[in-house]
């Protein structure tokens, strides 16, 4: 496959402005809907990794390891374009999000916004979180 | 204005979990489109500003100090909706935005696509960068 995404990699690698901590930070974005997901940390593994395979991974500083969106909760992320800005110190994923995205079981993780003079919550819960991860 | 924007500083002080320079990336969408524009980062005085005025301003790191988004090349965010993610280090703000919010003249930041096994540029230039930072 010589023009598959992962032959990308070097300019990706070359563009990407990566932290002290070899990390860039990540925005996810529903293909389509426009709605913005997530955002997490990818490493170079994270982007070979997701690149390679069509699922997005990235890098979960907490527990120090490569992570499979998805892989516990089954909630995946399918990746559809993967974007860099203009001085390379972030990345654009647009994704086919199943389910929710985020780990409090709403749809995506940007549900606390100011309404009347006051921070308020205005995304449903669509799937309890101990569902989520159990087992 | 006891319903004022404003008055959920404290509320959102709070929620923001401010990294150890005292700022939170921000993430500015245009609203009705969903088109990601650029990041940028806030403090707490940027936070401020944005909400007493509507008008949305950042920190900038490189000049060290406040910055309201098109004050020099007009390009100017108004705020539709400030909303905070799960864990607060993120901001979303959506917004209207006055022609092209990236400082190459493009409409947004992230132009660099995967296309072919490459990385390519993948959005017109639509203003001339020189006509923006003039004067």
């Amino acid at each position: 496959m010589p023009n598959a995404p992962a032959d990308a990699l070097p300019d990706i690698f070359e563009a990407v402005a990566f932290n002290a901590d070899g990390l860039v930070p990540v925005i996810a974005q529903q293909e389509g809907s426009g709605e913005i997901l997530m955002t997490a940390w990818m490493n170079r593994q994270a982007i070979e990794k997701t690149l390679e395979t069509g699922q997005v991974h990235y890098w979960s500083r907490s527990r120090g390891r490569l992570w499979r969106k998805g892989e516990r909760s089954g909630q995946t992320q399918t990746l559809i374009d993967f974007r860099i800005d203009c001085d390379g110190d972030a990345v654009l994923v647009i994704v086919e999000q199943k389910g929710v995205a985020c780990h409090t079981g709403r749809r995506h993780c940007f549900f606390r916004a100011v309404r009347g003079g006051k921070l308020e919550t205005v995304e449903d819960v669509l799937v309890d979180p101990e569902e989520l991860y159990k087992g």
